[in-house]
């Protein structure tokens, strides 16, 4: 990018709050109590995630590269599309990003917490939880669809995910993750997808809210972190074929 | 724009009675009784509305810039996009395209209101309702809302709504607001698109209807337009930043 | 276009044949039992004959304007974008192409008509009924769904639908009228649509199958033809305001 | 292609491994027991396959063609777009991705299939299956839907997938597919897609499988590779009409 460093981290940092703000919102939509898009079910979660992912990265998209995901700025970095010194701090505020907006979906369905009563559902807003709790096999899950995420990523966009109609194209990725591979896990595939909005989940005094489950949140976080070196190693390994 | 302004409130004027006959038709197809797409259901409702707004930009898009919202007409000012001498006409002619619109609704869909018993339901193939009636939060909610709305029109198009794709990416983009801040109070964001509809819901001989519902009617109007001057001063917030 | 007459009668032909196989092989892999798809709704109906437009018109489009709709070859003469002369050529191959295009429809579903007995459901995959029977009302819900498909396909292609996206637009707008204006009389909008697969119905031996419904087929062939004309000359009125 | 062989068989191999990765996960995620995604429904499946075509194409497509598929191949090669020395490499490097693909549904999705009582569910996360047992028939309706594929293919990308958004636009179409030809035979139409998972679901020791239907597993092979001949001739006859 040619941008400066501050307009980067802003970029980053202002992208992820909107990703988060309307990402979570859509499962806060589909799971609250009430709510006129209530039990709507997998197409409306996976649809609303891939369309927060484009509409987040045009938000901010003359910034930053518009990673928007710890995992992707560090797959970008092993496959050499931004500089390792850049990764640190696009991830910190990534996280603070993730949280901001999660605190935002609260603000916006207030009302709705109060009618639900049901912590599992509540903290789903928040953050993911697998679909049956087998440590290794949803620590599998998250690594080979970030994997996937990353290696597309590269292959189609070569890192410059905001240009024309690409931040379409990326939501489609997105929209395709969560269609094939979310049954399992939910598909975080983003550390500040799951431990922003947790953060915010222990600390915020949310009606109706239960345990944060810190037992199960380091697996959102490694998961995506493995699979996107093994994405962009995998790229570079491709792209050397001749 | 190059257009005159006759031709400007032209294309806001008749782009509204699209915009408004197509998207409320799209509620009316999902909650009066005996249609063919009787409670198909959210996906419906918001997929529909992201293409009315597509078609109607396309529709009039060579007239006028196609805002066919009077809060995106106040954040178009407030960002520099449009004279402020054009505001009240706009805003003007798109409450009385939003009037005629839903007259044609009622027209397209006039045997099922007879089949319809449930007044709530008649009245929101015109106007919008929260989930829960809570005023503070209903008023944040659209104005969160059409916050979003506003600054992300600005961020990918630059007030070019009709060039080329963007009458998609538009839709796209209010597809996403419905799937995810949409929960709550049904996402006017649009003060034509609530007062007008309401307007000829109070005038109009409606079989079933009961009242319109006077005393919710400045939220999707006030909600809006706060949002609207939010959105626009976030705008050039983020685009001083060096 | 450039294409001589053959390759324009070709074209619109073997377009029409894919468009009527495709799009109504929608509703009965909808309606008709034990198939996979059986029941699987609107959303369904609505998406899947938004695409046949598309891949039809992509199918044939660089040999005829790919109209494969007797009232869109109208309201384009209307509007000036083709001559008079091929008016009745046209309508001819589209009404065979709409006949042949049902027979395929027959021949794929073969073993799943005889699992259906509902007779009603046979004559959908075929043809379009009236949620509610009211002539006049059916009437003007066919014109003015038509209309509204005529003056938009002239605003956003100027009568080039086969151009670049243009096609996926076009399906675009036929999903949006779907959603919007198809809950009244399941959107003919089309006579070739309509009619020959009737025809088609009457003629074969189609498991189970009941009458053809003649009493009510002269509303989607002359509902469409009065829409074209309106969509036609109000095209033309909306570009002469300066 | 202007890449060495070893390039194109490397691309039809990884980028066959990531369309039955995702595209069987699709439908691992809608059938197997307690997964986020269970019995989202036949929207579910056809979009999920559309987007795994699209992105598996974006996967792969600088190093080759991205037909993924023996049908697509063969009907290319009838064409004239590739030569015909490359059908049977590129074939067996298809079917092998297709095996490894298959083997990776089933490590993703690892703890469901033990949850999942059902053979016949279990079975279709690998193959497919008519809904309707009438060989004729079936092989018909594979003949069919594979013809217009490679007709459809042929007409809009002349032979070119892999160009600007054309991924999209094949990925629309395997969705079109989807939604109005499938509801048969579940729309093999790719000898890859049915034959190396079903090798897969043979040899791994899956949990709870049955049966392996070799009975009928020469349908989704015969069928797709007389349809590609048919599409294949057929385009070259359109196109030479005068």
């Amino acid at each position: 990018m040619d941008t400066t460093i501050l307009q980067q981290l802003t970029g980053e940092f202002f992208g992820t709050v909107i990703l988060i703000y309307i990402g979570n919102s859509v499962v806060a939509g589909n799971v609250l109590n009430k709510t006129k898009s209530f039990n709507t079910g997998w197409l409306h979660i996976t649809l609303g995630w891939g369309l927060a992912v484009t509409m987040a990265i045009y938000s901010v998209g003359w910034l930053s590269p518009a990673h928007l995901n710890p995992a992707v700025t560090l797959g970008m970095a092993v496959a050499g599309q931004i500089e390792w010194i850049l990764v640190i701090p696009y991830i910190v505020v990534q996280i603070l990003g993730g949280f901001l907006g999660a605190v935002l979906v609260w603000i916006h369905y207030y009302p709705h917490f109060k009618e639900t009563e049901n912590e599992e559902a509540i903290l789903s807003v928040f953050s993911t939880a697998p679909a049956i709790s087998r440590k290794r096999w949803n620590l599998i899950s998250e690594t080979f669809a970030t994997g996937f995420l990353v290696y597309a990523l590269l292959a189609f966009t070569q890192g410059e995910f905001t240009e024309g109609l690409n931040p379409v194209i990326v939501g489609l990725l997105i929209l395709t993750i969560g269609l094939s591979l979310g049954g399992t896990t939910g598909y975080a595939i983003n550390p500040a997808r799951d431990l922003g909005p947790r953060i915010a989940h222990q600390l915020m005094p949310i009606a109706n809210k239960g345990q944060s489950n810190w037992e199960y949140s380091w697996i959102p976080v490694l998961g995506p972190f493995i699979g996107s070196i093994i994405g962009g190693i995998g790229f570079l390994i491709v792209t050397s074929i001749g």
